[in-house]
């Protein structure tokens, strides 16, 4: 049996896929405590049978690299109880026999989006989501990108919306791309959520400012063919269209891959799906 | 006969390998208009044999995939003559039946760096120079990356220095990186070069924020174990450690890749000769 585990920073799913890939069952449920969310997993996954392979897309920072001593744990992070937790190990004390492959939330997504979604045959392509937090995953000349440990683009310093005076609220620099421009960030600025700002409200000029910046970013780094904004805070009304307008802007006419295409920053394909439909894709790699 | 050409914005290096893959001799002069150029460095390797394979480390933009239209092509550039112009066409028209291999010269020296210099065995490892301009090349996961096009890094737009209001030199964008840290940017602003600005001056104070920013930008997109920074500016004393500190304040304790290294932004090992080493692994591939 062929499974998967998206684990979120506030919500997880777990699920079976299908003999073609797809999703046969799945179920949705909060993060918590990491023992208590892995043991919801697990056990769902076991009244369904016996697991064989399983994928996990896990929110980061974690360690996905194998020939590192501390793969399979979750890194520095601000979300209690889980720094230094080892996910592979206790799936693998849980699930006796699987084959497991560990890779971030955001990989998996973007590998997702290239198989089966909107970037569907892209070789260079990047997935940013913006939700409690900001995250990006890459795939560069038809992989996926790991690195030493792996992007951690929502932590990107980027120049300052010349009218904000926020000061952000990541906990570790204040005012980065993820401290300036998450769901958590514009809640703390405006005091309210992304889906009460309306559409023609300054707040989304600002933050269509820091998202473009942080395309930029990736354009002058990995030179992708086309940029998926995903997450929560991406559903807002026009979003992709303000933050394009914002990046052609930024770009002044340099970039060749802004030429080439009419839209450069699409929304995903495969919406809530595309944790764990790479989570598949992964495990049968 | 095994050769290469480092076509640089302001010097053309040209050279033909040793049976060992080092240089036997190599020739350097300036970068004039492209077909003066290329002549010079056709006509020099003509009177040493019948070149059979050629790696080209040439200056971006440049079209380096062999998929695209504009292949072989130099792209938007402010240097004269130069856009448009078709470098692998004019030097296969040249040098009958030679076999060429063409990337950027930050590409050739990362690559160069990695199998050869600083960064030997690593699988992660970004490569800044900083001269008349500021570009990069990356190795990721072990390959060198390429992208849709390729790296722009130059033209990442940072945050400003606190105390700088210097508008920047980049006719495009003005204040990006290297509009704000290339040596251009450096005489523009200091009305002198670097190597005529004392060691403990504040305009390295200056020039270590902009380049720790950009460090930062690739940690937090490709994540490398290691950065390697070369190019004219970079040779001012106490260069790699003033940008280093700045970089781990930036940093705010977060990325685990500083931690696990003593220095993390470094010297080339090849110097100049780089981009010839490059050069010639490339061909060789």
């Amino acid at each position: 049996m062929l499974a998967g585990i998206e684990l979120g920073g506030t919500k997880t799913v777990v699920a079976v896929a299908d003999v073609d890939g797809s999703i046969a069952e799945q179920y949705r449920f909060p993060t918590t405590y990491p023992e208590e969310t892995l043991n919801v997993a697990t056990q769902w996954l076991k009244q369904r049978g016996r697991v064989t392979r399983l994928g996990v897309a896990a929110f980061g920072p974690v360690s996905v690299n194998k020939a590192r001593a501390d793969y399979g744990q979750i890194l520095t992070t601000p979300k209690v109880g889980w720094v230094g937790y080892d996910l592979v190990a206790h799936l693998e004390a849980s699930l006796t026999g699987v084959s497991i492959v560990l890779d971030t939330d955001v990989n998996a997504a973007v590998f997702a989006e290239v198989r089966l979604g909107v970037a569907r045959g892209l070789e260079n392509v990047a997935y940013i989501t913006i939700g409690t937090g900001v995250g990006a995953g890459f795939v560069v000349d038809g992989s996926v990108l790991h690195g030493a440990i792996h992007a951690e683009f929502g932590h990107l310093r980027v120049p300052k919306h010349p009218k904000d005076d926020f000061e952000g609220v990541c906990p570790f620099h204040g005012d980065c791309l993820e401290g300036l421009a998450s769901g958590t960030a514009i809640r703390s600025r405006w005091g309210k959520g992304g889906h009460e700002i309306a559409a023609a409200d300054k707040a989304w000029d600002v933050e269509a400012w820091y998202l473009a910046h942080g395309v930029q970013a990736i354009m002058a780094v990995t030179s992708p063919s086309l940029v998926i904004v995903g997450g929560g805070v991406s559903q807002a009304l026009g979003f992709h269209a303000k933050v394009e307008s914002m990046l052609r802007e930024l770009a002044g006419g340099y970039f060749p891959v802004l030429e080439e295409v009419k839209q450069y920053i699409v929304a995903p394909a495969l919406g809530q799906n595309a944790g764990i439909y790479g989570a598949f894709l992964l495990a049968q790699q």
